[in-house]
């Protein structure tokens, strides 16, 4: 059973005939993280960008920008801007050819041929490991432009510019990257640390009123499991956030953001190869909620139900006091957020999303509640009809009162 | 330029204004990597499988066999073996429905369709990211199965069981996979460090001629530039590595994968992130040598073409000593390597393969060469006048004395 000899010739590493597990060595990465918030990255003189871009010593930096189609049709003059950037800065870095454009929103993730395409693009015009992709857009955009830069040449430098709520306060931060396939969110995707994830706050004005709300479903969600003080912050901000004053709302994406990486970088399994979990309280039913929905339903929306659905159950089930769950609950509405859909109701499909939820994340299922504001608290196992009975008191009356928001803008 | 005050809402951690390289954190990331030599891994109460397998507490683990198809019609037995051992150990591990096949060789990594072939079973056969694809083949198929691993729900747990010398002692132990776009090699893929790699010598057996060759040009490669003693080892085993002796070989077959595993793990960068270099002493003529000849030219082969071109670089730029130079190119003779080929003549196209080098290593021009048995030298300039007197060198009668090997057997 045991080798010949290859033990014999490992010179000063003897191993004991014990180690059944079978650990020859450890693999050891220490990454940087680059994240920085600013206001207008594009302007001329605005160090973010260009300091964090590392030049070759005999040539400019290649640098190629993916961006949003959305965001280009709300902002025509950032392409110019960014071309005005980088042409300020010849000396460091050097367009790789013209931008390309991914569409917005799900679309982005859903289709193969948009990744061919990006890495069509990298493979023509040279991009090698050590140039720049630079992404400008919402979390799907991130994503699918992260994929491509990901397993190109097995990882070229990404830099995000996230240009939603969303994408700057969660998905845009991390080490993920992800698109669609067989109908499942995000089955194909690689753990990657971008290069650098920059939040500018400007390129955040000219979001929808839907587009604007959606981040601060995942800032109440972190505020949640992580820190009570967060929560206050939120409610305490909901008019100045209501009314997009982005003095006030640009730092609670930015501490929503940083939350978010806290607990990836802190937790000691970045990669989630063990038991480590993302922040994901209140996703079990948004994922399907969303899948369910085409993706009607905008991932912020379908947290911030997740959130209810799961806020409503733990109150349900003894783990929640029902003065927290009220709190909760306001401060959702009073954001703006629907806190049911007509989808809860094909319940029986929804609950599959407890077993692809499970088998995505691996082992064994595990749901995050909360025993309180700032507390997480895991469970094993899911009672189907309290489920059932939390999406009843969601669709009952009462909840929908005291919703305001700012559906009144336009722009992608 | 700044932020309103996000610095302030980083309660505990101020940020110096200097920081411009935008640091935030840092990733930190630790994983086990389980490496085993053994004989007849597949034996029933053989414990190198079974024993890093790690069980979820509520039912078995499961496991999806990908297989050779070379390796399957060169060992038809495999396969039953493979399954009665799971099912030997049913309370722990359950086979996630039957084997799927790849064909070996370079067309694993040629075809698109057959990722999608190994994700859609990972997909429809609920394969989870703490579940298992066990893969049986030479470094191609490893290659291949491990980028579907990698990236099917942001990578399952990847068990690699090389059945080459070449796969065992370097391609299929490290931490990368990647398959071949554009024409160009290993365009896609990812870093990503396997569950485990079980080096089992008894799969070798079957191994043709050319193919058991091809692992010792490596394990040449890897003592010119780390371990002059295992050169050493390597030169007095020839007769027994032609004698296929895998008493003698397959210790230096995991010699050879331990030297090259611990430079990854002991290099401090071994996602090659910043200016890690993997060890590819040899390697730039020899990617281009099996991309100019179709595949035709072997890894193992373009490998000792690279090594002889590059050591007679070396020796006439004069970093190298003449009779080192002798006892390389005795050795890789002595071992059945051609060191000649009529590709090495379309020298501007060969020429070509430096920057494609450099394009998927990124950065600057490095091209390791030796300065002695053991010691690694690099340069940043090719010279190419010297290049084509070196192949004018390798094509002149007397180095191809001496050849010997051992093609009269067959096998996949």
């Amino acid at each position: 059973m045991l080798p010949d000899t290859p033990e014999n010739l490992k010179n000063g590493r003897p191993r004991s005939l014990d180690d059944r597990d079978g650990r020859w060595g450890e693999l050891h990465l220490r990454v940087p993280y680059r994240l920085r918030a600013t206001r207008d990255v594009f302007e001329i003189n605005a160090p973010e960008l260009i300091s964090v871009i590392e030049t070759p010593s005999d040539r400019p930096a290649q640098v190629l920008t993916i961006m949003d189609q959305g965001l280009h049709e709300a902002q025509p003059d950032l392409l110019r801007r960014v071309e005005s950037y980088l042409r300020a800065h010849e000396d460091r870095v050097t367009p790789a050819g013209s931008a390309l454009f991914l569409p917005g929103g799900e679309a982005a993730k859903n289709d193969p041929a948009l990744i061919d395409e990006v890495l069509s693009a990298i493979h023509e015009r040279g991009i090698c490991r050590h140039s720049y992709v630079l992404a400008i857009g919402g979390g799907a955009v991130l994503d699918a432009a992260g994929f491509a830069a990901a397993t190109a040449h097995r990882g070229v430098r990404l830099i995000r510019l996230p240009s939603t709520t969303l994408a700057q306060g969660d998905a845009g931060v991390g080490v993920k990257n992800g698109v669609n396939r067989f109908g499942k969110k995000n089955f194909l995707g690689t753990f990657a640390v971008p290069w650098a994830v920059i939040n500018d706050f400007n390129l955040l004005r000219t979001l929808s009123g839907r587009d604007w709300r959606c981040g601060f479903s995942e800032a109440v969600k972190v505020a949640l499991v992580k820190d009570a003080g967060f929560f206050r912050l939120i409610e305490s901000s909901i008019g100045a956030i209501n009314d997009r004053d982005l003095a006030v709302a640009g730092p609670i994406i930015q501490r929503s953001a940083e939350l978010h990486l806290k607990h990836i970088l802190s937790g000691g399994d970045p990669f989630e190869l063990t038991t480590a979990r993302p922040l994901d309280f209140g996703h079990w039913a948004a994922h399907k909620l969303e899948q369910m929905t085409s993706f009607d339903l905008r991932h912020g929306e379908a947290v911030a139900i997740g959130l209810a659905l799961d806020v409503v159950y733990a109150e349900r089930t003894g783990l929640l006091a029902a003065p927290d769950r009220e709190r909760i609950l306001a401060c959702l509405l009073a954001l703006g957020f629907d806190l049911h859909h007509p989808a809860l109701h094909e319940t029986e499909t929804l609950l599959e999303g407890l077993d692809e939820f499970r088998e995505h994340l691996g082992g064994r299922l595990t749901i995050a509640l909360i025993n309180g504001i700032g507390e997480q608290s895991d469970v094993h196992e899911i009672d189907p009809s309290v489920v059932r009975e939390a999406i009843d008191d969601l669709s009952a009356g009462g909840l929908k009162t005291g919703r305001r928001g700012g559906d009144q803008r336009g722009g992608g």
